[in-house]
């Protein structure tokens, strides 16, 4: 059983992976020639039968034909059985590894990037997010679901590179996630405005962040990103959670991400990025009391960050973050390419 | 001018630098096969004399001959000169990115890695820390002085390979130096006893994170650290301030770090890894309120961090670290390695 920890300073929670543990010579890297060039075969292609299906989007006319399904992870990192077993050990925080691991297969075909999806594969790729929060969402013991992805075009890394999400049901909120919370909180305190929508506003009328838009989204490059073309998407009209976005509004969603994806991929050379989907936590237990303004203070969005710059000692041991791309020019420059989606 | 912008949810600073930004096609990466085995002429050591001396240790009786030298970075990301002029723009905060950039020279051979410079050597970059940190702390511009260094053997990563470290003297105090007083200043309230000093009391009495103690400083594996073979460096006897350090605890401050750094390279293949020194803010302005307890709840510290893993999307997006290297594995098998220092 994996252990959750506690950072008796910051208040960090870290998985304690006993399972996963390796030998100090497993962690040293050592990149071969043959590793770089060597081509792995797909499992998501040729194993896919040995794939548990959690939920799935199938053509019913077609035997084992499916558009995109949710599996567990077969080297979880957190166990859906047991008890959190929150306790002490002397100053230290300790829980169990209490949680959901799972990852979403987003297409049949072998194809790496989400880029290159069609429209209404991508609308299919939300729907199966949805549908395994809302799922998730009825177990007491779980805080938070986090979707994210981590794509790279390296053959190099070892990992499968079939198009993929993870899913992530965790029964803490993670840090990020908290400090969001409460800075939306604090900002809602004082204005009695979320400042999402705020930024949506000022945006709109300064137009210098502005990416791309449609009715129902728009996507900037953050004000004070961390990473060079560091990317927000966010719903026009205010909505705590993703789970609450409504079906018909999927397309303009798919559209957006695409936009945004294709964007960088043309104009970056195809870089490795990682998307992380922010939602409201489930309002439940002492969230659930009346004075909580978390419908009105949070704002779900999604966060795409390319990973061009490699990030050393400064940042992580500062939180300070050193991005050399005025988000100004990344957005001009983004907003320039040509996209068919 | 760079600028210093925050993020309005999570209060995070970052250095948007105008001088530094890049077109994006100079971003992509493209590593050649000249890149990964080229050898890069050492600036430190060719064209010593084209650095500026802000401070250094040298033998009077040889010209030239230095040990250590803070020299100021040629690419600085903050400017000494101007007003900090913090402003707002529309909903966002702003500030001109006041401060210093310098590097400390840490020996005038070429030695790549501190782990292997002599312990009379790593006494005297102490030192010139200490002068460094007391001749800014005096600039009531600056709050913050960060001391790091970023080591890697790789010499396709292009950049000067010398032992060398940077100082960052800031307008404001970094994110997670904020969270850390935020944490230890909580402890203490409630428990009135440093957080950090309940830490030392409770490894030395487990015996299992401990991977090297002496008289003055102890080196433990973190509880929760978020990377594998992370370390923590603490001075036994209680203090908040790096610069209140005596000198005579110099030698077993090298002592010890020597032995972690040393530990790291024969155990773990001579890998990458960051350094960063946390000290107290400096004490002026508002924190010279009576009632700041920052003396009695903070405690100054080293963090190590190896870089053995790739932290992707998941964990930025987070704050939540996944760790595969259990703190007490890692402190055993460091402990283990047999080091002459």
């Amino acid at each position: 059983m994996p252990e959750l920890r506690r950072d008796p300073v910051v208040g960090r929670w870290v998985i304690i992976s006993k399972e996963r543990s390796k030998r100090p010579k497993d962690l040293i890297v050592e990149i071969s020639e043959d590793n770089r060039s060597g081509y792995h075969d797909c499992d998501f292609c040729q194993n896919r039968q040995d794939y548990k299906e959690i939920v799935s989007i199938r053509d019913v006319s077609v035997k084992d034909k499916f558009y995109v399904m949710a599996t567990p992870r077969k080297n979880h990192l957190l166990c859906i059985e047991g008890d959190v077993n929150r306790r002490g050990k002397g100053l230290y925080d300790v829980m169990e590894g209490i949680g959901a691991h799972e990852l979403v297969i987003e297409t049949p075909e072998h194809i790496l990037n989400m880029a290159d999806l069609a429209l209404e594969q991508i609308d299919k790729v939300f729907s199966v997010f949805m549908m395994r929060i809302k799922e998730l969402s009825q177990d007491e013991r779980l805080k938070y679901v986090m979707i994210y992805k981590n794509y790279t075009p390296d053959l190099s890394k070892n990992t499968i590179l079939h198009s993929r999400s993870n899913i992530m049901a965790m029964p803490v909120n993670p840090k990020r996630v908290k400090e969001k919370l409460i800075g939306a909180k604090a900002y809602y305190g004082y204005h009695e405005r979320c400042v999402f929508c705020d930024i949506i506003r000022q945006e709109k009328e300064m137009q210098v962040r502005v990416a791309d838009e449609n009715d129902d989204f728009i996507a900037l490059s953050s004000f004070a990103g961390r990473f060079p073309f560091e990317m927000l998407i966010l719903p026009k009209e205010h909505n705590a959670d993703f789970h609450r976005c409504l079906p018909e509004k999927f397309r303009s969603l798919s559209a957006i991400l695409k936009s945004v994806l294709q964007r960088l991929k043309l104009g970056l050379n195809d870089p490795a990025y990682s998307m992380v989907l922010f939602s409201a936590p489930f309002r439940r237990g002492h969230l659930r009391k009346p004075t909580s303004t978390l419908d009105l203070d949070f704002h779900w969005h999604i966060e795409i960050m390319p990973q061009l710059t490699r990030t050393a000692g400064f940042e992580w041991g500062s939180g300070f973050y050193i991005n050399p791309m005025p988000p100004e020019d990344a957005a001009k420059f983004l907003k320039n390419i040509e996209v068919k989606l």
